[in-house]
């Protein structure tokens, strides 16, 4: 999950001169807002400021940020033809900006707290250029998928073969761990996840395997899916908190560490119950190794600095605590 | 889940010159668009046109339908104040049109096919009328609930006697099974759901017990709720896709039914896929008594009606063999 955004005053400050696109796309801009919660928060780790969509544009899928509506495709795919089109490219090459804004960042750092990196999965990916922009039904995307499996295939492939270059492109440029967002694959069910979405997602993980970083998976309304998600690959699985995150642990597997999972809206809460909250996921995380505590979904625009410097504070203290 | 509306062309003709709130407000018009899916269709019960949404003007919260944007709530709730000021009515007065389309199509219906009522329940009621409309993460109504525990617990009981009081009105006009909607009741947790739900949703279901009328009691998201969604009540326990149908009956428990759960999104399929995804829902219910074979959510506008005609009597010749 991003850990700059609207919540916190300094970036909306910037982002009255910049867009979110003009941000990503410029490596100086980037880094200041990769380090804005840092200077705020305690935190464990720095996570590049970037968007899941960069990898569409110079695949031939041009789009903007509507102000207050998210992501909006010019022209969506509708048909094979429309897959036929796109263009396999080198994000080494057509995302340098992304590269440069890592190795600034990474020196700025200078070794104090390690940095994540991420990219969107193939299905997450598709949802937003098949759609046009944020969907509640996926209708669009399912009907592609079940009509034409052909060209859904080799659109989740070239997306994969893209993520997977631009991913080690990432850890080739020194990011220290890499995160998967396929934030939309809770739409599917199981059987769905397998035969359409996991020999994609797969195909990244694999390409991972070796590099020597931590790779993460990330999904929101997965209940159902967090085996499937296991098996597709990542060395921690993210879950949100629709599911409890000892049932989503044991679900997963205790092989394998996980991520998550409070549930964003309520750093909007009052702190005491904000804060027991918090305890909550602690106490179902049973103080094993292997658990990286994090919001279950994005951070809300809403929500209070101070409510998020308290919780980053407590779940520090909780954590020496449970280790003396 | 609604089984006309968009995707019959009989339903978009009859819109040309009626919007959905005058066909809901005019029993006439609800008679006719409850009947044309009876037509086209092989289905084992009628479901009344109405809308969720129609308590929420007589207590002081006015509402519209925006063409493809669905309901927009006039002043949404943001105070404990708004709170103070809805009043509690009484639903035989002021939704006699719902009570007086319920007979209408009764004496139509002829004793066919029964007839199944249906309202909201108080979460989703309570999430439209503080968000003003359909939410993602629906941040206001948790921060309500969160911050302000008295004045959210007032509002759900205030909806709970209402629609307890709605549900019953509709019985005594003739419906023969009621469904409570908790269409967005999987946003929470199980502890929140516990807390700031269960108490309101029960006090609904136990308004209706002894009324030998069965209640249907449905939310979709919800696979990390379903035990908690049985205990605050309903004979028949509504899922959607997202959890496999056995698995969700599981937790359940046996002693109730269950509704569910094909995704709308594959009657977007070719017609193999459809039928296949139904055999597998057939499948996990295992012929076991107690099992409404239904759609996970609401039948999506760009259905083909064939696609609604082959499933309906695939479901009734498999239903036929397994009795055989």
């Amino acid at each position: 999950m991003r850990q700059a955004g609207r919540y916190m005053s300094e970036y909306r400050e910037l982002r009255t001169r910049h867009s979110l696109l003009d941000i990503c796309k410029t490596p100086e801009l980037a880094l200041i807002v990769t380090l804005q919660p840092l200077r705020q928060l305690d935190l464990d780790a720095a996570i590049l400021f970037s968007d899941l969509l960069l990898p569409l544009e110079p695949m031939g899928i041009p789009f903007d940020f509507v102000r207050g509506e998210g992501p909006a495709i010019e022209t969506p795919l509708r048909s094979e033809a429309d897959i036929d089109r796109l263009r396999c490219f080198d994000p080494r090459a057509e995302l340098g900006y992304v590269l440069e804004a890592i190795r600034l960042i990474r020196a700025e750092l200078d070794g104090k707290l390690p940095l994540i990196g991420f990219a969107g999965a193939p299905f997450t990916l598709a949802s937003y250029a098949i759609e046009g922009g944020h969907s509640n039904t996926f209708a669009l995307t399912k009907s592609l998928m079940y009509s034409n499996p052909r060209a859904w295939h080799r659109l989740c492939d070239l997306f994969a073969s893209i993520v997977a270059e631009y991913l080690k492109a990432q850890i080739d440029a020194g990011v220290q761990a890499v995160q998967v967002f396929d934030s939309w694959a809770g739409a599917l069910n199981a059987n769905d996840y397998r035969e359409f979405v996991m020999p994609h997602t797969r195909k990244i993980f694999d390409a991972l395997r070796g590099l020597g970083v931590p790779t993460i998976h990330f999904g929101t309304g997965t209940a159902g899916i967090l085996r499937e998600m296991r098996e597709a690959g990542g060395d921690v699985i993210g879950a949100d908190w629709r599911v409890p995150l000892d049932e989503a642990w044991q679900r997963i597997g205790y092989d394998r560490a996980i991520q998550g999972n409070l549930d964003p809206t309520v750093l909007l809460a009052p702190l005491d119950r904000m804060l027991s909250a918090a305890d909550d996921v602690l106490k179902r995380a049973g103080g094993r190794p292997g658990h990286i505590f994090n919001l279950g979904h994005g951070i809300l625009p809403s929500t209070p600095v101070e409510h998020v410097q308290t919780l980053a504070q407590h779940v520090h203290r909780h954590r020496l605590g449970a280790h003396a």
